[in-house]
């Protein structure tokens, strides 16, 4: 069966994170960026704690940055997902609590403690995630306040999610959810996330936190996602591996890697399916359902980048090796001066074969192409074959780059090794975000 | 001899490429990008077409990109300054004769041929330097016009060297220059220099134009010096090679390395000093005097970048590898949340400390120490000790960051590598200009 085909039965739902079967969310506000307002009372503040749970113990797999320096959560969490079982994820915006020393490793472990008895469970089968300013430690008499409350609010209706969803953001403009709908042998599956983005954001995760011995370098960038699939732990990893590095670790707004990264994916099991073990014909529906699933949450990180007015899928080609491909894309999509092109509408080439040609793969000026489509749609218009301008016109070079979302076709003609990296361009609006304020520490970013 | 006893006998002197013997500039205004007004009135234009001549053959070195793109007239020269003489350079703004194939080859000859045939020189005795937008080929009625005019210009009185520096401008807001004089051997010796830079700013230079094994990666720069000292060859090229790597090669504006980054330098032996081979014990005092016109002119690039309202020195200490050093200085020196932060007057040591955790360097997060002080002032503020908030308070730490310039000091504490990068904030205005205006295509820079 091909993808597409495969594609066309995943039917979108509502719901996102509540939408698979025994899942309960929340999201309150508690003052975790100490603004001393309205605590408690949710009037007007954005939400800063969100608390998922599943009504059975679930099968976890994950994913986190591979930044040598890395948050307490993430600390916390990497032996808690290698032992396979998890049932609540309580995670915080406001605060990364990342180079926080001893004592954000015991404000972690305290959250997951503070959650998991509020609902007996134990403290290894809670999962903890933080985002927002790093160096702070958290202000834990509202975190437990907090926790207490979210677990009252929890619940299934689809405002739940949209309430979890809302209280990871940080300078995310929207809550960014999906859930969608398949069949697992005769039985109805569901898979729902949440995410939140915004700057920061190259991530470049694995299973370990451990760089691979080839990889690529590269927000904060938070996702969990349930499903009520079936799932053994060991295909579920393999499966989220996969989803990530074709999402997620393909994403880049400012070329900066968080120390806080985090994927996490529950499957409570509650389909009923055939369970989905590493020869079950029907895992490749279930991979595609979540390489869907993870793909659009990362788009939508890139479209609600800081100050992002252009999204440009960037797709290199004709490398002579993969790493190069990589390299490549890569740095045309961090490029400074590529990206502030793409901001003033310019198809300034001379910037992009620039970069082309300083990055780590092999180039050879008098064989590139570079072009651009419309995404989805086949016509080229391009702008340099082989080293030599072509005769499109300048004016439809421009109307191309205009679009608020293009594809940038880049052949090296030198291999056959591709890569594709979605990229953002750069922005007054992110410089102005990102500058802060310095009267006000508590609006400073991580 | 120490080497600041030393530097007390470079005395600074006016002139720039003019103050040593037997060298002659101009700079004139000749319409490179095609405004269509006022060419070769000079009235209320920027000057776009330089030329430097010695009255007698000269030795030459030379330091070219190593982008593997690499313009037409980098191409051209290579060879020439291999070859050891020269006596003329044609350098102009406006258009980088890049990726221009093989009309930009023709071209940049026939620039050398042109300036050859005013001074009854061999064309290979003449060099050729451009820099501005890539990909537009230069107009050649104009450069031909601007060439026979600025032959007739020369002079060496200082204004013909504030005319050259200025024709070699980009987006440059001040013309770069310097000049000093020093004794070798009982002679007055004269060292002198003119560069541009402002954007697509991270050279990495190399003499073969060609990738060191190991090396670091990364404006369009232009730099041309003049000394009537008398030397060899060799040491000329190893003096100037070692200038750069501590210099130029050092600088990041916007992570950008250009497809025409260039330094010459001619010596034209009018000193009369006794002539400098590799045993001599005053070639020391040579090296001196070239790493701090170097030095002078890298710091005004990154000073006047565009956009820029910090100068940072990055000094990273305790790497585990030189390698290392350099990547962890450069992961800083170049991450937009850094460089946003430094605009902002941020001491947001959570996203240094991310940006080394990302590196290519080994970073133990538990052993990093972070501060600040004030350029050649001993006086240290501590922001991290390893890896813990030092009680310098908030305020302390803004005023650090408020000042134009400082020093920012990273101890690894892993090794005893280090390494030292001039880098500079990213600011609204750097996004503003490079974004360009596609109204006006003549606008849009390199």
């Amino acid at each position: 069966m091909k993808d597409s085909k495969m594609k066309t039965q995943l039917k979108t739902i509502d719901g996102s994170i509540v939408a698979p079967q025994g899942f309960l969310a929340s999201g309150v506000f508690c003052d975790i960026k100490r603004l001393g307002t309205g605590k408690g009372s949710n009037k007007g503040q954005k939400r800063d704690l969100a608390l998922i749970l599943s009504e059975v113990p679930a099968t976890v797999a994950g994913m986190f940055t591979t930044n040598q320096v890395c948050a307490a959560p993430v600390k916390v969490c990497l032996p808690r997902v290698a032992q396979g079982t998890a049932q609540a994820i309580v995670a915080n915006s406001g605060n990364a609590n990342a180079c926080t020393g001893r004592q954000g490793l015991k404000d972690a472990l305290e959250m997951t403690a503070l959650a998991a008895k509020e609902f007996h469970l134990p403290d290894e089968h809670v999962l903890v995630a933080s985002t927002g300013r790093i160096g702070v430690t958290l202000p834990m008499a509202n975190v437990r306040a907090g926790i207490r409350q979210a677990a009252q609010w929890l619940g299934s209706d689809p405002q739940h999610g949209d309430e979890a969803a809302e209280a990871i953001m940080t300078s995310d403009t929207k809550a960014k959810q999906i859930a969608v709908e398949f069949r697992l042998g005769g039985k109805a599956v569901r898979l729902g996330g949440i995410c939140k983005g915004a700057g920061m954001i190259q991530p470049g995760m694995s299973m370990t936190g451990r760089r691979p011995a080839t990889r690529s370098l590269h927000a904060t960038m938070l996702c969990f996602i349930t499903t009520d699939a079936t799932i053994q732990r060991g295909p579920l990893q393999a499966a989220l591996q996969e989803a990530v590095a074709q999402s997620f670790n393909r994403i880049t707004v400012d070329g900066d890697m968080s120390t806080n990264d985090t994927v996490f994916i529950l499957a409570n099991g509650l389909a009923a399916n055939p369970e989905l073990g590493t020869r079950n014909s029907e895992l490749g529906t279930f991979q595609i359902a979540l390489n869907h699933v993870c793909l659009e949450l990362a788009k939508m990180i890139v479209r609600d980048g800081e100050g992002v007015t252009r999204f440009v899928t960037v797709r290199v080609t004709g490398a002579r090796t993969s790493a190069g491909a990589e390299a490549a894309a890569r740095a045309v999509a961090n490029s400074a001066l590529v990206k502030t092109s793409w901001f003033g509408g310019d198809p300034n080439w001379g910037r992009i074969i620039d970069a082309l040609g300083y990055s780590a793969a092999t180039v050879v000026e008098e064989k590139v192409d570079i072009g651009y489509s419309t995404p989805g749609s086949r016509k080229m218009l391009w702008s340099l074959r082989r080293g030599q301008p072509t005769k499109a016109t300048f004016k439809q070079l421009c109307a191309a780059v205009a679009a608020k979302e293009f594809d940038l076709h880049i052949n090296l003609n030198l291999g056959n090794a591709d890569a594709l990296i979605y990229a953002a361009d750069l922005t007054e609006e992110y410089v102005d975000f990102n500058k802060g304020d310095v009267s006000d520490p508590g609006s400073l970013g991580g």
